[in-house]
């Protein structure tokens, strides 16, 4: 037993991280024990190796990694933790798989208070009991004050694919349709104003969702009719419609009036010199499909809350320089480059 | 093509990371192209979608996840990439289990020299290509200066389990003799030797190795007869046995005299007052083995060079108590405690 601290609990209400939570001993024993394991338990997690060990059968899986370096680490509609899960969850849903096991990592700074952290694991607990995941991994660092930002979290996600057909960016054809699910700009604003602290006339709130029984009802909706989905999130709509013009060598035709945005963001988005076509979302995605189909994939997306403003905004036309051409409202029409800079650091 | 930036290419030379390399446009898309890419190229990573997606066989398979934050970030025997790979491909071993693939997600501070970023992912993949596993799957996030300490990297590792025995750490059972790798504390001592600039009259090498061949050896050699393996990293020795002891519920005595430490070591060790025990080791394991064939695995660990010094250093016994006694090399015995405080921050 140890002399000094064997049996004290975490103070949850006061305590903050220290350095002695990532050393490996009893400290980081005591916080695993009483924010880690409560929030995630599991039959794979609660088995205490360094590893989690699990059955799978034969077929297509899915993996997929991001890390969260959001600031603020909590904003309107969600927090750090949240996004950690609903983006990996995110990532493995829009290959056609459904999401099965995450592994989740923690970089924390020295000074953290007890209490954030508890109220981030707590939420990426919901946020993954809703999405049907299970965290059945996880390791914990601490670094000294100074050396990170509160918090960091490392998500991984696997899949099952349960169809036979491939979603691929370099599958984009010339004729297919742009589908968007929805308004664009909600969580970059929401961040920024929240950062700046901001106070437009009513408060915007983060779109961030899991979107996998969205996803889960497109392909059974359009099965192989959708080639590619992908989500809008760092560098916006304008930059994951360039990467798949770029890797399916098409070009693209979008059209200004078909794009929502709500009065709030666009607000923001002008008194703040933002384009809502490269600020980011987290629970929107776009989705291209042969143009028979779309119909039924835009049916499908409008009977689930989170693409119920679904909408055709374009289609993918022959282009050698794989651009990517905005309609405006005048029947004009501009080029929309990829980010060239920086737009928004931190968003996610 | 953007304006300002397109095609300008990175100066691997001078250049530094900048926030626009986070931003998810032009500036990313040169760092993956020109370091990150050439570094890990694949089948699975260059499809260039968010995702890996591959074919599995049905059976058992293991998923495993660490952040490494350790500092400095080059060190003698290694650096942060060479571990970020070795760490976790051992963790996926250790389960009894055969490496595959790995994701890497970067979190890199502005200000960081490419040069040094680019020695990492070059030394990340030189591990990986030893380690026989194939990086299929990525992120990279940039903070401002001084909001992360150079680069943080989190691995998540995937392996296929061939055979039908489980390893896990609650099957100690006492009689079962205790099996160590090799000396203990090199890496600790080498990353905080260089930390302090302090000069020992030789230099302490990092043991930081990929350990799935050895590991394999032994199952080759032992089977089901081995119950348990792990690594001894965070908190030495004197953690992972107290987990252990923790988890089956027994005893352990292990004999001081039966315990390398190269001279070196014990040399800064005592000036610098560290125990041995507790600090960390990133190329050695401990084994818990059933005591008849506690020789075969011995002789299948002498065969390989990271196994060259094994030897059995103790042995399961029942404890309600579930202590870890070291016998001393005078006959007496001191209880093990797990480490109560932080030992060495940032090892790995």
């Amino acid at each position: 037993m140890s002399k000094y601290m064997h049996g004290r609990r975490l103070d949850l209400k006061n305590g903050r991280v220290e350095m002695a939570h990532g050393a490996g001993g009893d400290a980081m024993d005591r916080l695993i024990r009483e924010i880690f394991r409560p929030a995630f338990s599991n039959e794979y997690l609660n088995r205490e190796n360094d590893q989690a060990i699990f059955n799978v059968a034969a077929g297509r899986m899915v993996m997929t990694t991001d890390s969260f370096i959001v600031s603020p680490l909590f904003f309107p509609g969600g927090d750090i933790g949240a996004l950690a899960i609903n983006g990996t969850v995110n990532d493995v849903a829009l290959a056609g798989a459904r999401p099965t096991f995450i592994s989740a990592s923690f970089i924390l700074e020295e000074g953290l208070a007890l209490v954030d952290l508890k109220r981030i694991v707590d939420s990426m607990s919901a946020a993954a009991r809703d999405a049907g995941v299970l965290v059945v991994a996880g390791d914990t660092k601490v670094v000294e004050r100074g050396k990170a930002d509160g918090v960091f979290i490392t998500t991984t996600g696997l899949g099952v694919v349960d169809h036979d057909f491939n979603l691929s960016a370099d599958m984009a054809q010339p004729g297919d349709l742009i589908i968007l699910s929805g308004s664009l700009g909600d969580h970059g604003m929401a961040i920024l104003s929240t950062r700046e602290s901001l106070s437009f006339e009513s408060e915007i709130i983060s779109d961030q969702a899991c979107l996998h029984e969205l996803i889960a009802l497109m392909i059974a909706g359009g099965g192989d009719a959708i080639r590619i989905m992908r989500d809008p999130t760092r560098g916006g709509l304008a930059s994951a419609l360039n990467e798949i013009a770029q890797q399916s060598k098409v070009g693209m035709r979008i059209s200004e009036t078909a794009l929502a945005v709500k009065p709030a963001v666009a607000a923001a988005c002008e008194i703040l010199g933002f384009d809502p076509l490269y600020v980011a979302n987290e629970g929107k995605l776009v989705a291209i499909c042969a143009p028979g189909a779309a119909e039924t994939v835009l049916a499908a997306m409008r009977a689930h809350p989170l693409g119920h403003d679904a909408a055709v905004i374009g289609e993918v036309i022959r282009d050698d320089q794989c651009l990517v051409q905005l309609v405006t409202a005048f029947g004009g029409s501009r080029i929309i480059d990829r980010l060239s800079g920086e737009q928004l650091p931190r968003i996610c």
